[in-house]
């Protein structure tokens, strides 16, 4: 078998065989970055089949070691986004689960773009620390039953490589190699119980609502596949989940929620994805109103070496701007996309991968969309550190619609796919 | 303007503006490979407008320098055939066409895989070099009308570049892509008059006659734009055109030709060549009879470097094989690819750039298609120098089929475009 002949058959629009792709991947760093480069462009264009996608995610799980979750039995659980604005549901359903029972054993990313990462948001608490070793990661279940590290370079390091060939060469927005990449890495962190969190929407990877249940779709038929209990949301992502968009504002918002001081939409959701992990609903008030929920999140903190009064003292930003309504009416809209880009101008985000961020930098949302705003009312505070970034609030500001109806309501979880549904 | 943003929008199958085509190919080489062919790849799949490929040759042209053929006036001729196999007419064109007072100026290409390349044809002659400078192409055309030469490095270093990229990531079959390769090197060879030879079938890199036309049309298309008198004709490329195969074989074949002694398809297809480079068949006819366009073949071989007598020392292999006709009946087909493979095979031609080959492997073929066979009668001879190469007689007897009905006529040529047909 050559390379050439692979690229040529997904060229032409064929199916390949798990041979190819087997080939392909097994084969990945020996073949040029350019043929690897054309392939994924031809798989772009031409996609694949579930049964392609589902060979690819495994030969790339093969590619490196898994972790082995298996002592800890059927109670493991992980939890997935594919990306969002105002989206700390992983600060909350983690601790939950875990102060039901669970075992929340979660690796996870960082923050790129638009949208925020788990392990950014964690590591503007003083002294956390997410580069976690294997024997770590463990210990520290064994001791709370709850840890959130970053993806060790021995799992998946197919995914690794054909993650950054795929971001400069345009060949990102492909179904099949997000839901790959995204099983590939979630199979190898060994939970037994994933729920994974489609974004949909402006602020989203996935702009259509069926492009983001096919995507759904097929994760949870890949998971099932290898009988993982995999399970799915489809949620709304044009305007932010929560009210506040950042690092250490959003661990903020986290603990609100986790002390029962806030529900609203965030609550919701996140009782939803703990509901397909195996929680049900009265389990997730109960955790919350009894405060275990909130202990289960401070044990971790301090396992992965908060220091002591950490989250009484989260970062704050040196400045603030607030943005007021310019006409009286109902909230029509808030742009996520324009939120967010607000917030990673200044600094509160990454453009490439590895640039520092600015852990109390970030934007609180007044208003939600279908409130009432009076001409003058506050909209939105941006938080930030470098003088000069006061012009940042136009954008913010721009992202504000009022309109003189009552928007619709809509609702934020859009669907849930289990393997049932397939 | 970023090159993934070019990437993004012909992946998403959009036409690309001039600008966006300048930037690509101005800045192709600053472009990391894997980026370069990522665009080949949504090239291959998502097509190209004639405005595109047109943008893309003037670009691929101005990436170098052109040969300035001026001075000659408006007789400056040139000719080029996309890949057959046994397809020596340049060596007679070009030599009739000088004979008719033209002056013909051609840059040539080598053999690659199963197709031949007029070089090493003329370099299977004693002392012939093709490699000429700028100077002494310009004062061997001042002395004789006519030169057959390589390509410098100098001109469409972008086609060179693209080309070798092309070769291993499985991106050459594409319209636009041969197109503006072809049509680049053509138009900076700087003859005002140009024939293409567009192979059609399956001894042709485009097997259906509705794709060899489409891309006769567009370079006749792209010529014209430019103010080039360009013209080619479409010619069936399931069998080979002449009788024999292989390079020293192949300049015999043509001092029949040129001496008068043999006509055939190959005589009547390099009259029609000639016809659209402005060489009437009358002109032809009498050129061949008086042995003018010998005299000028002869001239140009010794003005190349040719030594005294080498054409009538051409090498000879050392051995040969002769298959013969299984059963009687006609003949109803001769597969070009299977006869040129065992040509390949036995060192005729080369796998990869840069192999050497053996000047004097080759193949004739003693019957053609509608042809009467005998049981037991020779259908075609290997000429081989390796021990062992025997055995590629059987690819060579498995180019023939033979069956009981006469087989309806084929026209060699299919079609004749000119700009008036755009």
């Amino acid at each position: 078998m050559r390379i050439t002949d692979v690229i040529a058959a997904k060229r032409r629009g064929e199916e390949l065989t798990d041979e190819q792709i087997g080939f392909w991947i097994d084969g990945l760093e020996s073949f040029a970055d350019y043929q690897n480069s054309a392939l994924l462009m031809a798989i772009v264009i031409n996609g694949m089949s579930f049964r392609e996608t589902s060979t690819l995610t495994r030969a790339m799980l093969q590619s490196g070691s898994s972790l082995d979750l298996s002592r800890y039995g059927d109670v493991t659980v992980d939890k997935h986004s594919t990306g969002g604005v105002g989206d700390g549901t992983s600060l909350i359903v983690m601790p939950v689960a875990a102060a039901c029972g669970k075992i929340a054993a979660k690796l996870s990313g960082r923050g790129l773009g638009h949208t925020g990462g788990t392990l950014d948001k964690l590591e503007s608490v003083d002294g956390v620390r997410t580069d976690l070793s294997q024997r770590e990661f463990f210990d520290i279940i064994d001791k709370t039953g709850i840890a959130i590290a970053g993806q060790t370079d021995s799992l998946c390091p197919a995914d690794k490589y054909l993650y950054a060939l795929r971001d400069v060469t345009a060949t990102v927005d492909s179904i099949p190699l997000i839901a790959s990449s995204v099983m590939s890495k979630k199979l190898a962190a060994g939970a037994r119980n994933i729920v994974l969190d489609v974004k949909t929407g402006r602020g989203a990877f996935l702009k259509t609502r069926e492009e983001s249940e096919t995507l759904a779709k097929i994760m949870v038929g890949i998971g099932s596949r290898v009988g993982s209990n995999v399970s799915a949301l489809v949620t709304d992502m044009d305007s932010p989940l929560e009210n506040c968009i950042g690092n250490a504002i959003e661990v903020q918002c986290a603990l609100r929620i986790l002390r029962g001081e806030e529900r609203g939409e965030v609550y919701d959701v996140s009782k939803a994805l703990c509901a397909a992990l195996g929680v049900d609903g009265g389990a997730f008030d109960r955790a919350i109103a009894s405060g275990a929920a909130y202990a289960k999140f401070e044990s971790m903190i301090a396992a992965q070496g908060g220091k002591p009064g950490c989250l009484d003292r989260l970062p704050v930003a040196k400045y603030s701007v607030t943005v007021e309504a310019r006409e009286s009416g109902y909230v029509a809209d808030v742009d996520a996309l324009k939120v967010a880009r607000a917030v990673l101008e200044a600094g509160g985000g990454r453009k490439r991968k590895g640039d520092p961020i600015l852990p109390e930098v970030g934007a609180r949302l007044h208003v939600a969309v279908g409130d009432r705003a009076e001409r003058g009312m506050p909209l939105a505070t941006l938080y930030f550190s470098r003088p000069g970034d006061e012009e940042l609030a136009a954008l913010l500001a721009d992202a504000f619609s009022i309109a003189a109806q009552e928007p619709p309501r809509k609702s934020r979880i859009i669907c849930k796919i289990d393997k049932e549904d397939l």
